[in-house]
C-alpha cells in the first residue's frame, strides 16, 4: 500500500537556479512509493464517477504532474522566452546553427545550465543536482529542440564527461570554461563502422612513453567518428572515446581530451573534420565527422578518474575488471538517456497540445440534424478522440513515471557527482530502466507527433504550425543515445538476470550482474557459444518450481477468474503485472529449451529477440502504471486525483486493448471481456473529451509556448 | 477460379510515349480476373517449399510487378534522370521552387506528360490514356516528389479540370498551353474554413447578366482558398471551385477559370495572394492562399461541360439532380487519389529498398560464437526482419492490387476522357475503392518510411540518405486529396449501401446510390436526423435472413472448423473475407439497433465510426489479397510465382496476426492457431530474408534511383 507523501509539493520558492536545484534535491532522495504485487493503492475506485468530479482545477493537476522538481520547472517557465518555441525550419543550415549557438549563450545568464555540475569542481558555480539538470532539460525540450540537443552535447556530454571521468586537474583547467561556454566541445564516441557496439570502437589512444604523450589515431574509415554534435562547426575540443593502449597492452575504452580546432576555427594538424550536412531535423546542431591521423596530446589529457597511466606507461585502475571499468566509464550515458526520454515527452506534449487545441476549434462538417450554428468540432468525432486522447492520457501518465525515474537517477548518480564511488548494483538497475524508458518515451513521441500531424490535416504540414519541425527534430530520438530495439534488449537481459536471481534466493546480486554481463557479451560475440548455452540453462533451472508457487499464490485470484471490473485499478495492474511476469518466465523457458537442444548463442538469442523485446515492454508498462498510480494516490486535490485516475484508466485500458490478443491467447480474458475493452476505451475517450483542454492546461505551458499558428 | 492471361506482358515496344500509352490502353480494358468467394485460384499450395524454388530471376518477378503498363514504366526508367532522385532538402525554399519548375519544363520534351489528355482536345498531342498517366505518375514518385506533386497540380488538377469539365472552347483556347506549360495554373478548391466539406465551399461565382460576367468573390476569411499548389509563385490562372449563382439562385459547386497573375507574376486587381511558406516537405511546390474581391471574368470562363449559363443567366444542365451534378463535377478527383496512392507506394518501395540494402551490409555486433570475420548484418536479426520484411512483402502485394485499380480507373474513366458521358454506377464503385486504396497506400508509406528511417539509425536521419526527405514529402499524403479517415468512411458507406442492395436482390443499383448519398448527407448534416433513422433501419431489414443463409452455406467450412493450414491460400483468403463480411454485417446491425433506439443521425454514425473504418479496411485487405493472388496465378515464370506467393503469405499472415484479437474474440481461431501465426510470420521472415535484395531488384529501380549515400 502506498503511503501518501508531500514530496511532490516540496521545494523552496527561491528563483535562484542553484538554490532551487539544491533545495529540491534534498526532498527528492526518497524511494518512490509503489504498490505491492496485489495492486492496491489507488485501486478499488470504480468508474463511472460523477462527471462533475472530473472538473479539476488545472493548477491542482499541474502540481501533481510537475512532480518533485516543480520549482525547477517554474523557473524554466519564467526564463525560457516564447520566441524560442517558434518554428525555425525555414532557416538555412548555417543561419540555424548560428541562431542555436547564440541561444546557447543566452542560457548562460540564467544559470540554469549549471544545475548538473558539482560546485566543488566548478569553483562554486555548480548546482549539485542531477535531477534538476534533467528536469530543466525536459523544459527546454518544450522550446527549441536544436538548442536542447546542443545544450545536451555541450553540457551533458562534453562538460559532463570532464566532470564525470576527469579528476581535479581537468576540472580546474577545463570545467568552468566548458560550463560557461568559453570552451566549446564535442563528445566523440560513435564511429562510422559500428554504432551500438561501443566496446569495439576502433579509434586508438596509444601512450608513447618516450614523449609522455598519447597518440590518437583512426586506423581506417570505419573508425571515423561520426554524427558528432558540435563537431562540424563549433567544437574546439573533443572528448574522444578510444581504445587505450600502453606498453603494447589494450585496456579498453577510455576518454581522452583532444583539441580539434584552433581559436579561429580551423582544424588542427592531423585532424580531418567534415560535415554531416542537412538532416531531417535538429539542423541547429552541427553534426560532423572526425578522423585522427596520429594526433599527439599530453598524458594529462586522459580523463583518469577510473583509469590512470603513469609517466612510464604503467596502467592502474581502481576497477580491476576491464568489463566493469568499461560500464563505469559509460555510466555517464545514463543521464543522457533519461534526458532524451524527457525531451521526447516534452515534444509529445507540445504536439498533442497543438492538435487538441485545434481539434477543439476546427469544424469538419456541420452537425447532422443539429440546430443551425450548432458546431461539431473535430474532437467530437470518435476516430479523432481515439487518435488523440489515449496519447494525451499516456503523456500525463508517463510524466508521473518519468518523475520517479528522475528521482532514481538523482538518488543513484548525484552522490557520484559529488565524489562518491559508483554503486554498481543500483547503477545497473537504473541503466536498465533508463534504457527502457528512453525507448518507450521516444516511440511515444514519434507516434504522438504523427497522430498530431495527421489530426491537423494540411495545417499540420505547414511549418508555421510547428508539428512538422517537432517531428523532424525528434525522429532521431528513437535511435540515438542507443537504438530503441537494442535498449529494450538491454532491459530484457537485465530482467532475465534479475529473474534468475529471484529464483535462487536473495544475496546473489553479484552473480546476477555477472550473468547480465555474460548475456550481453554472448549476444555481442564476446563469449563462446558454449558458455551461453550453460548460462541459458542456468537461468531457468527452477522455473517450474516458481510456476507452481505462483499458481498456488494466485489461486482464485488470477485475472481470468477474478470478478474484477475493467475500471478497477487492482484488476488493471494485475493484468499488466501478469503479462510482465509471464512474458519473462516463458522467455526463460524458451531459451533453456533451445540451449538444451544445442543451438548456438546467437541462434538462441535471435530466435527469442522479439520475445525479449516484449518482456521489456511488458515490464515497463507495469512499472509505469504502478508508479503513476502511486503518484496519484499521493496527490492532495480530490478532483485532480479523479481526473488523473481516469487518464490512467484510459492509458492502461488502451494498452491492454492493444495487446488483448496476448491475453486472449492465454485465456486471461474471455472474448466478451476483450470486446468490452474496446467499448471501455471508447467510453473513456468520451468521458475525458470535455476535459481535454483542461489536461493540456495542466501541462503548464506558458503563453506562446505552443508556437503554432493554429493554436495561438 | 482465375484464368491466367498474358495481359500484364502485353504492350508495344515503341518508345514514343503516346504510342506506348495508346498501345497499352488497348490491352488494359478487361475486367481483372478475381477469385470467387471460396478463395480458390492460386490457393492450395502449402508452405514450406524447397528453398531453391525461391531463387527467382528478378526480371521475371519484375515482369509480374510491372503489370499491365510495363512499357510506360520502361519508358520512364529510360527518361527520368538519376539526378532527380538525389535529396534536395538542403535547398532554400526559393531555390527548391525554381529547381522544381525547371524540372517540370524538362519533362515536356519526353512527351510523358501528355498521356492523360485526349488527342482530340489537344490538337493531337494527347496520349488518350488515363492508365498510362497514372502509372507514369507513380514512376515519377520514385524520383523527385516535389516535381511529382507539381506535375500533378499542373497536369492532373489544373489542365485535368479544363480537360474534364471544360468544353471545346476551353480546350481550344487553353488546354494545349496548359499541357505544354505555356500556361501555368492551379486548382483552387480547398478553403481555410472547411477542408473536407467541399459541398459547402463559401466562395461564390455570381453571374451578372448586365455585363455577361461572373463575379468571383471570397465572402470572408473562411472562404480563402488555402494550401493551393502553384498559387504562391507560378500560377497565372486558377480553376476556382465556387458556388454558382445565377438570377439569385444557387446551383452548387462549379469550376470557373480565373486569371490571378499577369505575365510578370504580379497579382491581378482584386486577387490577394499569399504564401503558405515552409512545409514539412514538398518545398519545391509553392503552396499559397487566394482571396477574391469581386473579381470579374467573362461568362465563357465557366467550365461548362456539366452546367451551362446562358447570356441571360438561364442555368441548364444535363444532370438535373444537383447532388449528382456535384459528384460528377468532383469525379475528376478520383484519378488524383489513385495517383497519390501510386506515388506513396513508389516512395515506400524506395525507402524500403534503401533500408534493406543498408541492412544487408551493415554489421551491428560481431557474431556471438562465430568464426572471426563472420559478420552478422542487421537483416540477420529477427527484430530487423520483422520491421522491414512484412512491409517489403506488402509493397509487392500492393503493387499487384494497384495495377488492378489502375485498370479499373482506366476502364471507367478513359471513355469519359474520350467524350462519353460518365456512368454513375461504376464511377461510384471506383471512387469508393480509390478512396480506400489511397488511405491504405499512404498509411503504408508513412509506416514503411518510419520503419526504414529507424532501421537505418543515425544514417537514416541524414539528408544524404534520402529517407528524411521521402518522409517529409509523403507525410501529407495521408491527409491531402481527402483525409484518410474520411476516405475510409466514404468507402464504408459505399459498402453499406452495396450490402443493403445485396440483401434486397439485384436490379436496385439506383436505389443503392441514393442510399449512399443520403448516408453521406446524413453525416454531413444535409438530411434531417429522422430520415437517417429510417434509412439505417432499412439497410439492415433482412440481416438475420442473410445470416441464416450465410451460416447454412458455410456449414462445415467456416474458418474455425476447417482443417486448413496457415500457408493454405484458401484458408488465408477465407480469413480475410470472413472478416470483411462480418465487420460489415455487424456494423449494419449496430446501426439499426441504435437508430431504433431513437438516437440522432450524428450519434448513430459517430458511435460506429471506428467500426465503419474497420469495415472499410477489412474490405480492402480482402480485395487486395484476392487481387494479388489472381495476379500471381496469371504469372508465367514458376519461380517468380513461388517467391511472390511467399510474399503474399507474409503479407496476409502479418495482417491476420496484427488483428488476431478480432478473430480470437469471435472464436474464428483458437488460441493455439493464433500463436502459430506469430511463429509463421517469424518463419516466413527468415525464409524471405535471403531473397530480400532480389525483391528490391524486382522493383525495377534503375541505377542511381535510390539516391541514398548508404545504398549507392
Amino acid at each position: 500500500m502506498s503511503s501518501p507523501t508531500t514530496q511532490s509539493a516540496a521545494g523552496p520558492s527561491s528563483t535562484d537556479a542553484a538554490a532551487v536545484a539544491a533545495g529540491v534535491a534534498e526532498t527528492a532522495g526518497g524511494a518512490p512509493s509503489r504498490l505491492d504485487g496485489q495492486g492496491e493503492g489507488a485501486a478499488g475506485r470504480v468508474w463511472p464517477v460523477d462527471p462533475e468530479q472530473l472538473v479539476a482545477d488545472p493548477r491542482a493537476v499541474q502540481k501533481v504532474l510537475d512532480g518533485r522538481w516543480a520549482p525547477v520547472r517554474d523557473r524554466a517557465r519564467a526564463t525560457i522566452p516564447a520566441a524560442w518555441c517558434e518554428p525555425t525550419d525555414h532557416l538555412s543550415t548555417e543561419e540555424h546553427r548560428a541562431l542555436t549557438l547564440q541561444r546557447l549563450r543566452e542560457v548562460v545568464p540564467t544559470g540554469e545550465h549549471r544545475y548538473g555540475f558539482a560546485a566543488s569542481a566548478t569553483g562554486g558555480i555548480g548546482g549539485d543536482s542531477v535531477g534538476a539538470q534533467t528536469v530543466n532539460f525536459e523544459m527546454l525540450g518544450h522550446a527549441d529542440l536544436s538548442l536542447t540537443i546542443k545544450a545536451g552535447v555541450q553540457w551533458g556530454l562534453f562538460a559532463g564527461s570532464i566532470q564525470a571521468l576527469g579528476t581535479a586537474k581537468h576540472h580546474e583547467r577545463y570545467l568552468r570554461d566548458a560550463v560557461e561556454l568559453d570552451l566549446l566541445g564535442c563528445f566523440a564516441m560513435t564511429e562510422t563502422g559500428h554504432g551500438s557496439d561501443v566496446a569495439n570502437l576502433r579509434t586508438t589512444a596509444t601512450y608513447d612513453e618516450a614523449t609522455g604523450e598519447f597518440v590518437v589515431h583512426s586506423p581506417g574509415p570505419e573508425a571515423r567518428k561520426d554524427y558528432i554534435g558540435n563537431a562540424a562547426r563549433d567544437a574546439r575540443m573533443a572528448v574522444v572515446y578510444a581504445q587505450l593502449v600502453t606498453r603494447g597492452e589494450t585496456h579498453g575504452v577510455h576518454a581522452v581530451l583532444v583539441p580539434i580546432r584552433d581559436e579561429a576555427g580551423s582544424a588542427l594538424p592531423g585532424v580531418t573534420l567534415s560535415d554531416c550536412g542537412r538532416k531531417m531535423g535538429l539542423n541547429g546542431v552541427d553534426n560532423g565527422r572526425i578522423m585522427f591521423d596520429h594526433v599527439r596530446v599530453p598524458r594529462e589529457n586522459l580523463l583518469d578518474r577510473y583509469g590512470q597511466v603513469a609517466e612510464d606507461g604503467t596502467y592502474t585502475s581502481s576497477i580491476s575488471n576491464p568489463n566493469a571499468r568499461f560500464f563505469t566509464t559509460l555510466g555517464a550515458l545514463v543521464k543522457g538517456r533519461v534526458c532524451i526520454g524527457a525531451a521526447a515527452l516534452a515534444a509529445a506534449k507540445t504536439g498533442l497540445a497543438i492538435a487538441v487545441t485545434y481539434a477543439e476549434r476546427r469544424a469538419q462538417f456541420p452537425k447532422a440534424g443539429g440546430a443551425k450554428g450548432e458546431e461539431v468540432t473535430l474532437l467530437d468525432y470518435r476516430t479523432h478522440q481515439r487518435r488523440l486522447l489515449p496519447l494525451l492520457a499516456s503523456s500525463a501518465v508517463y510524466a508521473l513515471a518519468q518523475d520517479d525515474l528522475v528521482a532514481e537517477l538523482h538518488r543513484v548518480t548525484n552522490p557520484v557527482l559529488l565524489g562518491a564511488a559508483p554503486a554498481p548494483g543500483p547503477q545497473k538497475a537504473l541503466e536498465a530502466k533508463a534504457a527502457g524508458m528512453k525507448a518507450l518515451l521516444t516511440w511515444h513521441a514519434t507516434r504522438s507527433l504523427q497522430e498530431a500531424r495527421e489530426a491537423c490535416g494540411g495545417s499540420g504540414f505547414l511549418s508555421e504550425n510547428r508539428i512538422a519541425q517537432l517531428k523532424g527534430d525528434t525522429d532521431v530520438f528513437t535511435t540515438f543515445e542507443g537504438d530503441n530495439t537494442v535498449l529494450l534488449q538491454l532491459l530484457g537481459k537485465h530482467l532475465l538476470s534479475e529473474h534468475r536471481d529471484a529464483l535462487k534466493g536473495a544475496g546473489r546480486i553479484g552473480q546476477a550482474r555477472a550473468v547480465t554481463t555474460s548475456l550481453v557479451d554472448a549476444y555481442a560475440g564476446r563469449t563462446p557459444a558454449r558458455a551461453v548455452a550453460g548460462f541459458v540453462g542456468e537461468v531457468v533451472t527452477d522455473i517450474s518450481a516458481l510456476r507452481q508457487r505462483g499458481a498456488a499464490k494466485q489461486a482464485g485470484s488470477a485475472p481470468e477468474e477474478a470478478d474484477s471490473e475493467l475500471f478497477d485499478r487492482a484488476w488493471q495492474l494485475r493484468m499488466l503485472e501478469h503479462r510482465e511476469r509471464r512474458t519473462l518466465e516463458s522467455l526463460a523457458l524458451r531459451m533453456r529449451k533451445r540451449a538444451q537442444a544445442g543451438e548456438s548463442g546467437f541462434t538462441v538469442m535471435n530466435e527469442v529477440q522479439d520475445h525479449l523485446v516484449l518482456a521489456a515492454r511488458a515490464h515497463l508498462d507495469a512499472w509505469v502504471a504502478r508508479t503513476a498510480d502511486a503518484a496519484i494516490a499521493r496527490a492532495e486535490d480530490e478532483r485532480a486525483k479523479v481526473l488523473l485516475s481516469r487518464l490512467l484508466d484510459l492509458h492502461v485500458l488502451s494498452l491492454v486493448e492493444a495487446d488483448r490478443a496476448w491475453y486472449l491467447e492465454r485465456g486471461l480474458v474471455t472474448a466478451g471481456r476483450s470486446r468490452e475493452l474496446t467499448t471501455a476505451v471508447n467510453a473513456l475517450c468520451a468521458q475525458v473529451r470535455p476535459h481535454a483542454l483542461r489536461v493540456v492546461d495542466a501541462f503548464g505551458l506558458p503563453q506562446g509556448w505552443l508556437g503554432a499558428h493554429i493554436a495561438s
